[in-house]
């Protein structure tokens, strides 16, 4: 296959097919029970409300909601998200908030306007990768900080100052994270916070699963505790509906206008249509009321999970129990590769995801990330008990001496 | 105004708020009769197919619109577009589309996958601000490719060989060029893909207008002429509406690896709720009933404008009359600077865009642009006169010796 008359740019040839991509693709084979998915329960789609506000948005306002819009989004719905972050602790104005594609835009949004070539980038290891995939095309070089069941470590996100000099930001997910489901604790937020301020690394707070708590609410924010240090991502897909393509990026309002400008660039604004009818249905608190029946849902999957992780899992496994989202992150025993161990599962009739993606750096090849969400707790059960038979039969071969 | 602790990258320095944004921000002025608007008639949009399509979405397959989807689209809109695009002489299969945020999102995403920082690109003069602005992020040199009534002149583009040797492609807007009007010929498109294929560049191919043609169709594409060197980008803003941000592109096979991931990396994908809306407006052949209407209504506001320009503008102005689109591109007589009598014009009532912001260098400060399809017979020939005046006035001022 030749590519002449075209020339690639330097960064398209790091460009990768996603491996979630591939492993999804199997996912979709019927009788396949995937664990695999990112994506949340359509159970939980509020498609009533959607229903009744998309006939008021045709009805009332159609021209308006089919024409361009501004670039910054729609007035009422930033308003909404102003309002909704100052029950958070985040006091920010409208002015500051930008609708985006997709909180993955903000991603883009971000490497566009604070990242150049070969400059530093932190990330927690493991990572999003979604967001190592949206900062590529800018070509920093990443760091990763390493952590703990509380989250990212302090000493290591200080130590930047010295190892990673002119780091740009470090991008952190500090609730229920994607993939390990891992909160970052009151404690270490604060400790988090000071570090960066002395090492003057700013933060990108990304925090598309805040709201699905299923035992407390997270702490506060670690924007609230350094606002002008901190840019913060906010989505509707995973409390409404991830079909629409709707976040926000909350910036301190010297930066806003470059990242408004880079929206302007990327995509001219996001869909009016969308954000009216989104508008709508967050109208008089629908979310108040929305919101539990979520996590009512998912914390019994979490708990189907648990146990069965228990009961299936073979001894010298490891994992923490998530207090939301939507993962599970597990460690299975000594002698186990998660990528290796999947086409097994796959013939076994499951699916998960190996968490050496999810790693900028020096991937454990022994974790993999499983969904609770998209199943019952039946099929959870069913699903954790091959995992558990797939790795006990790979142990058990590891064991017996070679004939 | 400090931006500590925040770096912002090389290129967001090279980032400006948009002349054009601005200049819109005055029309929105109550009073101002606006030429300056880059918006379709909202009068084109067909509400009611919308609504009906809405309903039928949301009632019959609302968990899969509201859900994360693929990359690529959806799948029965890609082949609606490879469809259409057979119909105009360009042979692509579904597989070969991508489904894009508005075709602005489709130059987002060339420019990542082709672009490196310094290396060439060309562009017609003038071109596309939108184009400029989504292309600067990866820091391109640009190269203006010289023009005559009928297009991008061929000599100018062979000579991209030796003057911008690995020009990475050419942009070019082939119907209805925002902001001149312009169409090129047959016999030009003709020399212009022999003298891309000589000197090694691919082409841009941009076609949001060429459905909106008032007196014939436009010639065949520049794509159909050379596939494999071509890109080609197509929207739905312009017949159907803008407001929900979908367009596509079309790229070989060798190329639509790396721009699908790119496309992943920006926005995960183009919102499946408003894919499956277009698509259900879409059926049976709508557009072919649909579009007539639009350039029956926007042929009236074209004539209207021809007619305002003849009564109305003092000699020594220039102009061709569109064959279709939205757009006027008027030059003023010598000693006119169209952004200098802006404020006077704004000041009497009009607005328009200056032409200097559509050139990547050496702007005709006497151009401007006048859209036509927002206003009425009436408004037209209003504004039209204004306009004529305020050139006027500032004529005879010229024209009389200092006191």
């Amino acid at each position: 296959m030749t590519l002449s008359p075209w020339r690639p740019a330097r960064r398209a040839e790091r460009m990768n097919p996603s491996v979630i991509r591939e492993i999804l693709k199997v996912t979709e084979r019927p009788g396949i029970l995937s664990m695999a998915g990112g994506l949340p329960s359509p159970l939980s789609f509020p498609v009533e409300a959607m229903r009744e506000a998309s006939e008021r948005v045709l009805r009332d306002h159609p021209q308006a909601a089919l024409q361009y819009a501004a670039s910054e989004g729609y007035a009422p719905l930033r308003e909404w998200v102003a309002e909704h972050l100052r029950g958070q602790g985040i006091e920010a104005g409208p002015d500051q908030v930008l609708i985006t594609t997709g909180s993955q835009q903000g991603l883009d949004l971000i490497a566009k306007v604070l990242v150049d070539a070969g400059v530093p980038v932190a990330v927690e290891t493991p990572t999003y990768l979604g967001a190592l995939q949206a900062f590529s095309p800018c070509e920093p070089a990443f760091v990763s900080v390493a952590g703990d069941a509380d989250g990212p470590r302090a000493e290591a996100l200080e130590a930047l100052r010295h190892d990673a000099p002119g780091c740009r930001f470090f991008y952190v997910l500090p609730n229920f994270q994607n993939p390990t489901g891992r909160m970052i604790s009151e404690a270490r937020r604060a400790a988090l916070v000071a570090a960066a301020q002395r090492a003057g690394v700013p933060l990108v707070e990304d925090n598309p699963y805040g709201d699905l708590w299923y035992d407390a609410p997270p702490p506060a924010s670690l924007t609230s505790r350094w606002p002008e240090g901190s840019l913060y991502l906010g989505s509707f897909s995973k409390v409404l509906a991830p079909g629409l393509r709707l976040g926000y990026l909350v910036a301190p309002r010297a930066l806003y206008p470059k990242l408004l400008q880079a929206k302007q660039a990327a995509d001219l604004h996001t869909s009016g249509f969308n954000q009216r009818l989104v508008a709508e249905v967050l109208r008089d608190g629908f979310l108040d009321r929305h919101t539990p029946t979520i996590r009512a849902r998912y914390r019994l999957q979490r708990d189907a999970m648990q146990a069965a992780l228990q009961r299936s899992l073979p001894p010298g496994s490891e994992w923490d129990e998530p207090r939301g989202g939507m993962f599970f992150w597990v460690r299975l025993p000594e002698g186990c590769d998660a990528a290796e161990l999947l086409d097994t599962a796959v013939t076994q009739g499951i699916a998960y995801v190996p968490g050496a993606a999810f790693y900028a750096h020096a991937p454990d090849r022994r974790t993999l990330r499983l969904s609770f969400v998209t199943l019952s707790a039946q099929e959870i059960d069913d699903g954790v008990a091959v995992l558990g038979r797939v790795a006990r039969e790979h142990l058990d071969q590891l064991g017996e001496p070679t004939p």
